[in-house]
């Protein structure tokens, strides 16, 4: 069958329908104007639940039939364990047992550990997935053999989706490292413990039925209840959830590549030499190991100049934890934590305060906190000399990331992306990406360890950093200097019509579609 | 113009419309099914809110106007600052300066200080109030006055309706202690700190419009922000929204009757007897004199049997603090604080924990906080031999108290009426409510301080507190008892045959209407 294509406002030729129901093309930044209300999940009545708030059942599976799971609907579910989730696997098997089929998954993200439901892709259990596809999941994707076709979101995207009633969760399965059996829960106690549980909160609120599954059931009330057992069916309790070793880690690392130094020291003093770091701003840096290296330099520029940060964003780790304790930040605003220190501090301190993403990047809402932030530093895995990006495929097109909060962010008052200007002999600047993620109008730096480059739109931060001695130069003169190093551009990756995944923009229409490899 | 009227499950003649639109009456306890979906408000987008997240205006007056205001609106107000609020007046003139007409008042709870809005319910600003009318607005509308027809709900019924569509808010506004220019807000910091601010919860969420005013503008992020500016339209500044002295006690006073006190007693050691009182219980006591003084000889048979709670519900006072300060509850689960020693705790203890009448009351939804409380204290005007009990008019039908919480505190595993036997020389148990406000089948026991009566359905409470020595009597004695001393029951009040308010269930149902007073 041939699938229905139209050419969006960005140029790009995307699906016109997705798994039988009409798309809407990206239409430009802020252009999208959405009509309708936010759904409201079905009207329950505390008369059909027990008056003690004892919602436990036996197993996944007797939670899942009590739901009355059937073919075509789809599970949510959340990704807070990272790579040591052990329920989502679980909750597929259970599945697979009640003989299902045609089923959506839509985790907020998905990981290696993932893997196996490879399987239920295979068997017919799972249609599609609307998630992040990496790894096995990913290959299997770009290489066609997934039924229905993939939706890649941002967080924010998903939260927008759920809410707007463009992605209808039917049973949300939330992971809790702490809940009590009236279904309130957190994630900063217990053996599990990750840190927020934001990413089940629009499961939590929109599905029409949500199980909360527990390894560390305590007695009524759950404190903090960040998931509201007044949204929760059922409770079932687990041995075990997750592997903590793989939820957060021990200790998180910095890049120790002289390259990704060099990138992060200019990426700071660029955010100092705008004007930016001044009294009261705020940033935003990840968990990588680049964005951690920027903190570090961040911070000692800070110290130097002594400017405090009203808000730092998380993903928090331990670099970021130290920054709030040693007074250079009021307040951690935070929607993950890598490490334990993050899951400590959030536990302990109040200033360390858990986000969702509602509150950090629904789009269809009165405003959210990405706009607010003043610095954004993030990655990519390529991007054109339009300033336009790519962080779901790399240059040979196959899925191997998903979006997080990536699109959200670019609404910063400075995005920065920083990126090496090559990796395994690939120059990253290339002249059209192979995904669009990102519109490059959104986009205002691109830096990397041989030249930082400003997007022409943003006049101002061009004349605040002239003569600040950072090495500032025309994109394509950086991609030229690549492209001299290493041989030319990328090889352009070879591709089929089919489109096996469609990418979301936060505003719920489609910015780009992903085609099937031909290389796998 | 007559009427229209059906007679409900409990007896009574109900409107069949309430103020144009069809009303369902009372079907039972538990009986009704609600049917559809909670309200959706309209989707906004971030694209039509500043990114800086500034959302200030100048005045009430310019936010109600960009609020797009319009005759027959129905504006939301919470009651947090109680008799010290100075902020729903100021909406309502501002209102009025803008030539509006027909709006519907819907504040979680009104209180004296809201007086002058009496002008305009005669002007035509307003046509009617739905929410508890006490004082002047209570009189206004029990003569007959009220252009429309009055709607009282408990606090969870407030929820359920605005959640369920019965009751939609086109413009809310929330007074906030402390906000940030996004609407982030709170209630427990600033000078017209109050506590919690929960009833204003379903505003912020189901309103189509939100406005937050504040005295204390803090930069973002406010922290706790209980409200969340994600659903805020606009935020204005105010000299003063409130009275401090008016919203939280200095100190609260317990009762000084030496009756009140016998009765008090007699209800902590009724608790104790039942077998209530075990490691791990829940209790929840009010503010009020009687209620007081029951927590604190509660806490004596606690200290005395070595039992500790697992959490007491509020409303808090210095009292409940002292209780969670000492080791005797895990948690204290707030919906309001009376005192500064409470709003104190709610900002400086994370084991005082602020509710909201979704949590605890709402009864759309999969289970709430009152079910699981073991034991309820809480009053009535009126209670019958059926124990049904009244709480919006004693016994000459005028409309003088508001339901609060009390509706949804009879799910309570054992509802407890501390109750004087008379008041000024009027006997409270009567042969028929005035009211009907609560179904006797959810109320336990009636406890005065000549005996306690326990409802024949709950034989398990009457054989757990046999031979307790307390006086425990049938209903009817105690009755005959007060008649015998005050020469007889109370004289029936002279109504007429419109009905000027109606009592709403926690369903949604209406389980009674009040009729216009032909005394006043």
């Amino acid at each position: 069958m041939t699938q229905k294509t139209e050419v969006n406002a960005a140029g790009r030729t995307v699906p016109a329908e997705i798994n039988g129901k009409p798309a809407v093309p990206f239409k430009g930044v802020d252009k999208h104007q959405p009509d309708g209300r936010k759904v409201g999940p079905p009207l329950p009545r505390c008369a059909d639940y027990p008056p003690s708030g004892d919602k436990r059942v036996g197993s996944i599976r007797a939670a899942l039939e009590r739901c009355g799971l059937k073919d075509g609907m789809c599970i949510g579910t959340h990704h807070h364990f990272r790579n040591g989730d052990l329920v989502a696997n679980a909750v597929m098997d259970a599945a697979a047992e009640l003989g299902v089929k045609g089923l959506t998954w839509a985790p907020s993200a998905s990981f290696p550990c993932h893997a196996p439901n490879v399987r239920h892709l295979e068997s017919g259990l799972l249609d599609h997935i609307e998630g992040s596809m990496n790894g096995p999941l990913g290959a299997f994707c770009s290489a066609g053999k997934m039924r229905g076709m993939g939706v890649l979101r941002s967080h924010g995207g998903r939260f927008q989706a759920i809410q707007d009633g463009d992605l209808h969760i039917d049973v949300a399965v939330l992971a809790a490292p702490t809940a009590d059996w009236f279904g309130d829960a957190n994630g900063v106690q217990g053996p599990s413990a990750c840190g927020p549980l934001g990413f089940g909160l629009a499961d939590s609120l929109y599905a029409d039925r949500v199980i909360v599954v527990t390894d560390h059931l305590v007695p009524f009330p759950c404190v903090p209840w960040e998931i509201q057992g007044n949204n929760v069916d059922y409770v079932v309790e687990m041995e075990r959830v997750g592997d903590p070793a793989k939820i957060v880690s021990g200790t998180t690392e910095i890049t120790k590549s002289p390259d990704r130094h060099l990138l992060a020291e200019y990426v700071a003093r660029f955010v100092a030499a705008a004007g930016i770091m001044k009294e009261g701003f705020s940033f935003q840096a990840g968990a990588g190991g680049t964005a951690l290296a920027f903190a570090i330099y961040l911070k000692e520029l800070m110290q130097e100049a002594g400017v405090k940060a009203r808000f730092i964003r998380g993903g928090s780790t331990k670099y970021l934890v130290e920054m709030l304790e040693e007074g250079l930040t009021d307040y951690i605003l935070d929607g993950q934590t890598f490490d334990l220190a993050g899951v400590a501090s959030m536990r302990d301190n109040p200033a360390h305060v858990p986000t969702s993403p509602f509150t950090s990047y629904n789009f269809h809402s009165k405003g959210n906190f990405a706009s607010m932030v003043d610095a954004t530093v993030l990655g990519a895995t390529e991007v054109d000399v339009n300033f336009n990006a790519n962080v779901v495929t790399h240059s040979d097109g196959v899925l191997l990331h998903g979006i997080g909060g990536w699109q959200n962010c670019l609404y910063s008052g400075c995005t920065i992306l920083a990126v090496p200007s090559f990796r395994d002999r690939i120059p990253v600047i290339v002249d059209e990406v192979t995904t669009l993620c990102g519109p490059g109008e959104l986009i205002d730096v691109v830096a990397t360890e041989r030249g930082i480059a400003i997007n022409p739109r943003r006049e101002d931060l061009i004349a605040a950093t002239a003569g600040s001695g950072l090495p500032i130069k025309p994109i394509e003169q950086i991609k030229a200097e690549v492209e001299a190093m290493v041989g030319g551009p990328p090889d352009r990756p070879e591709l089929g019509d089919k489109i096996v995944a469609a990418i979301k923009w936060v505003d719920g229409t489609v910015i780009d579609g992903v085609r099937q490899s031909l290389e796998l």
